[in-house]
């Protein structure tokens, strides 16, 4: 019977993986992963190196990259069944399967799309990992929250308004999903004041790491896996001058 | 001269800490922690079996517990105090001093305390860990955030009309410091309409890990460190019925 093992393989730098999941991915035998049509994928670029010589491999090809709008029925439908097929096809494989994921798997991971569809039917074992946005407050050699602090964690696809609101409600600020949205987040940090404040980072921990102050950068420079900060303040115990 | 590694524990279980951390603290030949007086500390509890057989321990134990209010200039004073006289006494360390982190340090940690004091002065490395609340979630088998979810980490010590607020605002809410503040926590999360989905987790990851939905639980029944969760639910592609 198959027992499906998600690693969380961290922001990157291999060296950050979990204890547990280093030692899933060199154990592992069977190994399956997301990508993109056409691309190496980047959980499998994580783990170079540390696949056993036998593993066999499992590239779970997205169906789409932009070609059809993820707001669309087609979208919808053609990814459930995408994820339908994958869940069918590791529940029937015989005995482990390391399911290779960047990140968290439970926070916006792909995964949970398997997960949900193969829970209850074959055992599954999820292993946390630390996320992409940690990576990248590292990056920054800041803290992101002291204290009292509150953190929001926001797409760069929501509306500005909304962004707006959000932003002057919380102390550390995450915002993922940034690429095409960045001026709409720039513009968004500007109205709520926290413009100066933030940071941008790419590739948090990984090689070719990047970090600026956002204010720095263009607006046509940036992928979409990048990730805007604004570190908290929180209370500091200092000795009066 | 003085090296200071920070080394971000994880949320409990020693098999969740990094590759990078599980390394350096078993190397290690000097170790400090925080820990309150009279007590083993709980950073020192989660490496309990790991350290070298030789490494010399420095528990760093904080000057207050309880009996001055934190927003005292008392409790700040003698607190800046305890910070300033253990960085300059790391400082003078011979080599390489590991320094124990629960979570990830750059995430509400007390390290920052001393980093702040001892950076531009000695090399200070800071390995990022999985957070506690990351544990938490993992706990309740439940991915906490989906799709273009917003997540927010309040602070249970937060008025109650500011955490309404931010509850309604969010689709997936983390709130720390629960413990004496969880009748004021339960109150605004009914008034945002949210504390149905709401769960209570104590010691994620760790033993004597305990999950409950919040409703089931008494507000006299929680340690401080408990943390409520509510989970996102986002974009779900599913094949319609």
């Amino acid at each position: 019977m198959a027992h499906i093992i998600c690693a969380g393989l961290g922001p990157g730098d291999p060296d950050l993986m979990s204890v547990r999941s280093d030692r899933a991915v060199r154990n592992a035998r069977l190994v399956a992963y997301f990508r993109k049509k056409g691309r190496k994928g980047q959980a499998r670029a994580l783990v170079e190196g540390m696949l056993h010589p036998e593993a066999i491999e499992l590239a779970m090809e997205y169906p789409f990259t932009t070609e059809v709008p993820f707001d669309s029925p087609a979208y919808n439908l053609g990814m459930a069944r995408f994820y339908d097929d994958w869940a069918m096809k590791l529940a029937a494989m015989p005995g482990e399967v390391v399911v290779l994921c960047e990140g968290d798997p439970f926070f916006y991971g792909s995964f949970m799309h398997l997960y949900t569809r193969l829970r209850g039917k074959v055992p599954v074992t999820v292993v946390p990992g630390i996320t992409g946005m940690q990576g990248c407050w590292h990056a920054t050699g800041e803290p992101i929250t002291w204290g009292d602090d509150v953190m929001s964690v926001l797409m760069g696809t929501l509306p500005e308004e909304d962004l707006v609101t959000r932003m002057q409600a919380a102390d550390a600020l995450v915002v993922m999903k940034t690429g095409r949205n960045l001026p709409k987040v720039r513009r968004a940090l500007g109205r709520a004041g926290r413009l100066d404040q933030a940071w941008l980072v790419e590739r948090g921990t990984m090689a070719g790491e990047r970090v600026a102050r956002l204010v720095d950068v263009a607006d046509d420079d940036i992928p979409y896996f990048a990730i805007v900060l604004v570190h908290g303040h929180g209370r500091r115990p200092e000795v009066p001058e």
